[in-house]
């Protein structure tokens, strides 16, 4: 009895240790840190390990996941500590010293969870789709432009491929791509990689040579939010009646609808695809990353009332849009999968094709759209 | 006794009062706060005022300007605190959390100081050099390229101004912008504002449209790195053999060294002094921002010497270098102004002219720095 009770505490202290305390030793300094720091690391695991001076603080965690690990301090004043494995690819995290949410100051700062803040990367199996290789590298440029509509400044920024700079009167086609909510424009060019992505297909010719722009998909009239509550987006109006000329005067673009995608997640796949329809005689490719007009339900759509009807002659879209492609990670949590695939359930019963993709093994996060970029990017203008 | 005393505590808790306790309470949300947040707060004096929820921490301090201010905790758990006045313009700054320094979660973040981390504009009386104003506006981009030298790869950003992008032919003169030391290439087009500089100007017609290359100022071979120790920098080579013909290839410049300029703030006054004087068949106009080549030095300069004797035949100097433009703030501490002062004593006893300017009422920070530029800048690629 002695002896099986010895085996039992021996078998859940090597579990417990398994699961929580005894981490692979393979730590290396995260890719997103700050130059020249050490902290926070990651191993092979995918576990992330934290590390803060704060000598007078009572109480650390590392906040990833929606999950507080605890720290603990060492004689120095270093408090460390790890989380559980992390799913590959990015995600954002926080510290919380004695109460404060803070950003880690060991890493790099991206904007989105409506803050600027955090951001960890856990190497992913296919990372070289997203790496800096040595290909030609196209720019990306920040452009300033003053809204009538908002009557604001705002901005975009815009990648040109590799050769565009040559200047040799070679006019590319355009593909709108927007970020998901809490996020902004500048998401898709930094933790999105879109850049290094289209650098990577132009140069092994698996996708032609496009422009991207990327824009902020909050956009609001003045009126309309002085009225209180939450106002009406005017994001397509921007896009549409602004963004778009202003892009096609000041860039050597293909300005016909064969020649312009629009392509989203999440919260920008819903907003895409409804300009899309609304106006279809300006785009021949819709991409929607994580997310589909019908969020958040899940329920089968009447094509006679969703989206005042644009679906309801299924031929005819069809027949429009050139490539019509959706894409969702493996883990993404209600009602992502439900509402997604009502709306897959609604193009199959309208006989509108689509490619659907799937990441394996990432939720509704980065990594998930990243690989969409990859697939859907070369799919387009090839028609 | 009793009321000289009454009278003397009352005059001493004024004077406190004053000095530390009530500060003028006309607090605006900072500039460069994140969007929608309402801390930190500037007010009319320069006091910045930060909060951060931290209900349980025993002690949370403002650090600005290497001066740590308490704050005091609501009930609510929130902490609140004001500095005494700052200078105006930019400044770099953290929060205490019981002995963790970190970034303010209500601002943006920008590179300096050796880290990213926040920072806080005291709005400036001569701002609207600076601001965002309805003119045409140019392009700042990231450019990516491998460097054969550190045999890494490396980024610097180009401002291209407002008919750049017209590719109508026009070729244009460049400026080689560098940062100081703890900084970075991010610097000079964020906390700098050098593009909106440039566009108002001109827009105003006060400078002539050109292109800025800025790259980072830290670059060394592999090879001496590996020797350990404090490697020598091979940012001369890069820049010279590596990043101009790279421009001079990607963008419509005039490669002639009339139409080349170079100018560097702190330590990038240092190397590129060095790199003018090394190579005065590639520039024609320098600009030297709170340093120069002497630095910390300010001893009077033997030209026999100094850099080579690159300075001894002043006359030839001073018929090649069209702009030779120093700058500096009034409230630089040692040993700016003497080092400075030493280097200006040494151009008047070799008959060089140039041009002197001095930033009134700020110090080693960006203020001084971005009123250097709109100075310089309206001085190049003229005659």
């Amino acid at each position: 009895m002695k002896n099986l009770l010895a085996i039992g505490v021996i078998f859940l202290m090597g579990f417990i240790g398994f699961a929580q305390v005894n981490p692979v030793e393979d730590f290396k300094p995260s890719e997103t840190n700050q130059p020249g720091r050490e902290y926070p690391k990651v191993n092979s695991e995918g576990r992330v390990r934290a590390s803060i001076s704060a000598p007078e603080a009572q109480k650390v965690q590392l906040d990833i996941g929606g999950v507080q690990y605890e720290m603990t301090k060492n004689t120095n004043g270093f408090w460390v500590g790890e989380s559980a494995p992390q799913d590959e690819g990015f995600h954002y995290y926080q510290l919380n010293v004695d109460g404060a949410l803070v950003p880690d100051p060991g890493t790099k700062y991206y904007y989105g969870a409506g803050r600027w803040g955090s951001g960890i990367e856990i190497p992913a199996s296919d990372s070289e789709k997203f790496e800096l290789k040595d290909v030609p590298h196209g720019t990306v440029s920040e452009k300033l432009y003053f809204s009538n509509i908002t009557q604001a400044w705002r901005r975009c920024f815009v990648y040109t491929p590799p050769d565009y700079g040559k200047a040799d009167g070679t006019r590319y086609p355009v593909l709108y791509l927007q970020h998901g909510s809490f996020e902004d424009q500048t998401g898709w060019a930094s933790q999105g990689k879109a850049n290094l992505t289209l650098d990577n297909l132009i140069a092994s010719k698996k996708a032609v040579p496009m422009i991207i722009v990327m824009d902020n998909g909050y956009a609001y009239r003045p009126e309309d939010v002085n009225k209180g509550g939450r106002p009406p987006s005017a994001f397509e109006e921007v896009l549409v009646n602004e963004v778009i000329p202003m892009i096609d005067e000041a860039y050597r673009t293909k300005s016909d609808r064969e020649n312009r995608a629009i392509a989203g997640l999440s919260m920008g796949a819903n907003q895409t695809m409804r300009i899309l329809m609304n106006h279809l005689d300006k785009f021949a490719f819709y991409g929607g990353f994580s997310g589909t007009s019908n969020y958040p339900k899940s329920d089968k759509i009447d094509t006679k009332t969703f989206l005042n009807g644009a679906f309801d002659d299924g031929n005819a879209i069809d027949e429009k849009i050139k490539v019509f492609w959706l894409g969702l990670g493996t883990k993404e949590p209600d009602p992502f999968p439900e509402s997604v695939g009502a709306f897959r359930q609604m193009l199959n019963d309208q006989d509108i094709q689509h490619v659907y993709y799937e990441s394996d093994g990432t939720a509704h996060e980065w990594l998930t759209w990243r690989r969409s970029l990859y697939e859907y990017a070369q799919l387009l203008f090839k028609n």
